[in-house]
């Protein structure tokens, strides 16, 4: 069965709190070189069969929050 | 700066709440031919020097659980 893998993420104007956190606390780790982290979700779909057009709709009515994420269709994994 | 991207998930023995809740909506939507949906997350990281090693002991000290995550280093995207 398809796997199909959908990365959202907070759109790049919007303040990543968590991502702030995360890159702070690396910075303090030692990891220097690190200047932001931003942390987003990777949502694997297993769909017996695989529609783009219906991976979309899925996105825009529930996986995406679309006032304040983007998201993008990697399509099949693996 | 390269942007880094790291992704974590779930390991797949381990039962995804959050995911099975997703999963159970899309069904319910009408989506039919969804069988699993499993959220992780996505990390990227903005370094001033990329070195795969130190990221990967980033993930290994931070952001990754080892006891219940598995993460993969995805290398520099855009």
């Amino acid at each position: 069965m398809p796997r199909i893998r959908v990365i959202v993420t907070l759109k790049p104007s919007l303040l990543d709190s968590a991502g702030r956190t995360v890159a702070d606390s690396l910075v303090k780790l030692g990891y220097s070189e690190l200047t932001t982290a931003r942390i987003g979700k990777v949502i694997d779909l297993e769909v017996t069969s695989y529609d783009e057009a219906r991976v979309k709709e899925m996105c825009d009515k529930l996986l995406a929050n679309p006032v304040i994420e983007d998201y993008r269709i990697e399509g099949v994994i693996e």
